[in-house]
């Protein structure tokens, strides 16, 4: 039996808020640290990374990886994604 | 009175849970694709970045990144964080 052969690619997809969108995890960052006395903050946001490693080929990646976001990872109306090979 | 010039800076703080730590969150997202059909999905981490607009040098951007991961943003029991200025 041929040995299988194992293509790992590291994938990382990056979920943010669209412009305009609230973001009150963000918000309450920033006054959090700024109650601990940090100075100088213009804006916090907040971004979520799903950080994947994927069996494929960095082109089958980049496809899942965009059919994932669509379907599953990223709600349209008030996200974007962004798609990273590492 | 002389304008009041404003350096911003645009830093982002990686979150990360260390090695062996649970992540449910990846887990449970890592099962909702595989049910929607994806194959090959070796692995999924979750990774939380603060993305934040400061008004203050490179180097003082980076100490108060510091700070602010250690008094508030990273739990160092089951985080570690990575600083990087865009």
């Amino acid at each position: 039996m041929p040995p299988t052969v194992l293509i790992m690619v590291n994938a990382e997809i990056r979920i943010e808020l669209k412009k305009g969108v609230a973001d009150p995890e963000g918000a309450n960052t920033k006054k959090a640290l700024e109650l601990l006395g940090f100075k100088g903050i213009l804006g916090v946001k907040t971004v979520k990374v799903f950080s994947m490693e994927l069996d494929m080929s960095a082109e089958e990646a980049l496809a899942a990886c965009e059919e994932m976001s669509r379907k599953l990872l990223a709600n349209p109306v008030i996200q974007s994604y962004k798609i990273e090979l590492k």
